[in-house]
């Protein structure tokens, strides 16, 4: 049996954010709803720093939805890269080097420091030159995965008997130094870092392209909004042969989420001091491989998802009255929530012990549930819809005293905003079968 | 058709490493055995350094392997502290705070601070103002996950409705000063901080000892090897009520792994500078909470867990000859390859058409798989196995001219050693099975 609750439409005009479109209402405007939106629903944590971190792309400190979001993002990364090719291997490495940039961020222990500068009877060269060798004591901080990948390529040489191509993929945190703003950034890296023959790497550089833009688009809901275009001859970084990157167009224009360099050969000969026989590998011919990086920002991506699937809604309830409202579209394996469940009219006792048995089951399963049915203030269901829309919950599941008679109970879903009556006892399995089946489009 | 292969029996003198009983075989060596397993068998990068960090506890730069047992063992946390109760929250904090210890680690732009050393025309007394005022705007980094949850307690109160208990989970990096020896130390580190009314803490402090504990001795070859024992109260942390260790007995002596502590209401009050009103919960009178803490290093209990695993074995062939072997049995959810795929006698192009496939159908399923297939150095299927054993693989699938003929292959278990055939469309289902029934123990 079907019911139809009221139905939304997209708003035609100017209101639905994230498509890149040219809107009337003020980006500004599409900005605070953004952010509002994200923190009342526990995507990322209040205050105005922590926001002005989240808009900038880099890490911030994320609410559990937020958090379970950039979970599945990596999750889903990880998954994509390692397994495309049974070639990438996984690794984790050092934050801290012993080398590192004369001139970037540092660890340094300030008691240390702090110490050597109040030293009354150093005199002022010697100061200088306390402080400088403590400094460089100090282990410097990773502002991108490549060094690590790149150190560990002889040791994974072994793993693929020196035959190429092969890549090593990581995640993990990255350190930027401060802009003028005197705000430091770190950022969640992934890193693919692939080694190829030279005469290979322009189409390895394509084929990853492909690969990751496709990786994108697979997740948007709006997948126009994603897009690759070649750096400029004329930027290309030091010792780079070519370079794409890929983009989000905000509806404040675009930003790159992920990078792909075709690098050449001279860092990776220069992180081995230019030991060339030990990096040869077997190619037909011996040669140093050349280098495909591939890395992206994970902060960022999980922003450009919630732009992207963030959906402004005008209700049309037949009564010409029109209601905003307004939903999170993550696809499926991304949105943090699959389903709340929450309790209709009826015996409260019972009831909640219908959820109960449900959430354990749910969660035996691996369905991150939202257990609605413990708030205790009395909320219309209308009101708990449209809250979950706005958490981007894919289900809700209301339990009433029809299903302590009868077994049956109601399922509403974000996306068709139908209402279905399923028996307690399906519910499970259409709810696994649902997201697996999203898993594997 | 069950086929037995040469047996290996458990050497009851000296040589099993992890269970803490008392040796003959000095500690030295068997810290070196484990050592260089890790290193050959692409669980830790080698190298003097990297070797000395894994040894200490430390974050270490790990291998493929290593790596992947690291994220299976954080996976298995995560699940296992969020699913257990509902009133478990994941949180994603920064790592870098604007405030924090006087004395701890920063993040120092190097550049700035050396063009800070290098002006001549500052006078001593301005130099040392510049440098400290420098170092006080740097970024401190966290030594532990607890403060960022501290911070996150308000905004997290709403989503219990001020209802306790509840907590907040969090897994990431740290970084601890260096000691003495100039080794500054990051490691991933584990959190739950459980926040609970003031009479129930010493309760809630058992309850997570009790789950923690289990957990560890869930993945355990030797359980008796994970052991907790309380804080002496003269050990205690300032505004501890009282703490217990999880320990995990090496056989060169115990290492704590998990801390909980019992900490009062003390920093909590100082997170949130004394603003009492801001912090009451519902819990039948008004009350601030009290913290429980619950923080692992994941470093350690990989180092933990590949002590425990490795078996040494000595082969009793019945010909009188002994054989010294190794395996690394760890549990299958930990496992971080479950299978390998290798071809025997053969036509070489047909029987990797197979390997190929099933390949295919084992990364689909997504069971991590070994494709010893390509490599192109002959070896007998008895050292492969030996390898198998010591990279921990939990089964090795032989593909041979059999095969073709009547689709049956040669699946070989480690944990009993017997080689078992099956037809090549079962083996899938079969693997999957097993995984899915050692996870659900």
């Amino acid at each position: 049996m079907l019911t139809r609750s009221g139905r939304f439409v997209l708003s035609r005009c100017s209101s639905t954010v994230g498509t890149g479109h040219t809107t009337t209402a003020p980006t500004e405007d599409q900005i605070q709803m953004l952010l509002q939106l994200c923190v009342d629903r526990h995507y990322i944590s209040p205050g105005q720093r922590n926001t002005q971190h989240f808009l900038r792309g880099f890490g911030c400190s994320y609410g559990p939805l937020g958090m379970e979001l950039k979970r599945n993002l990596l999750d889903q990364w990880w998954h994509s890269v390692t397994r495309s090719r049974w070639q990438v291997f996984g690794i984790n490495t050092l934050n801290c080097g012993e080398e590192g940039a004369a001139h970037g961020l540092r660890m340094v222990d300030s008691g240390l420091l702090q110490k050597v500068l109040e030293q009354p009877e150093l005199s002022r060269e010697q100061l200088v030159h306390e402080a400088c060798r403590l400094l460089q004591k100090s282990p410097s901080v990773r502002k991108s995965l490549l060094q690590g990948a790149l150190e560990q390529f002889v040791p994974s040489m072994e793993l693929v008997k020196r035959k190429l191509p092969f890549g090593l993929a990581e995640t993990g945190l990255c350190f930027q130094p401060s802009d003028g703003s005197g705000c430091s950034a770190e950022v969640t890296q992934t890193s693919l870092v692939w080694f190829c023959s030279p005469r290979t790497s322009s189409q390895w550089l394509d084929h990853w392209t492909r690969h990751r833009l496709k990786w994108w688009r697979k997740f948007a809901l709006n997948p126009s909004g994603f897009s690759s275009s070649e750096v400029p001859q004329e930027e290309l970084e030091e010792s780079a042969l070519r370079g794409v990157k890929i983009f989000y167009n905000f509806p404040w224009g675009p930003e790159s989420l992920e990078t792909l360099w075709s690098r050449g050969d001279t860092e990776l000969l220069d992180a081995h001091r230019g030991a060339h026989s030990k990096l040869q590998c077997r190619d037909g011919r011996k040669s140093v491989p050349h280098v495909v990086s591939v890395s992206g920002n994970v902060d960022r991506g999980v922003k450009a998802f919630l732009s992207n699937s963030l959906q402004q809604l005008k209700r049309d309830d037949g009564k010409q009255k029109l209601q905003q409202r307004k939903a999170l579209k993550l696809h499926p394996v991304l949105a943090p929530v699959k389903v709340a469940l929450d309790i209709g009219r009826g015996a409260t006792v019972e009831l909640r012990q219908v959820c109960e048995g449900l959430l354990q089951e749910f969660l035996e399963a691996k369905i991150s549930t939202w257990p609605g049915y413990l708030e205790t203030l009395p909320t219309s269901v209308e009101q708990l819809i449209a809250k979950y829309d706005e958490m981007g919950v894919l289900f809700t599941v209301v339990i009433s005293e029809n299903t302590l008679e009868s077994g049956l109970l109601q399922v509403r879903s974000r996306d068709t905003t139908i209402k279905e009556t399923m028996h307690v006892s399906e519910i499970k399995n259409f709810l696994s079968r649902y997201i697996s089946a999203a898993d594997n489009l």
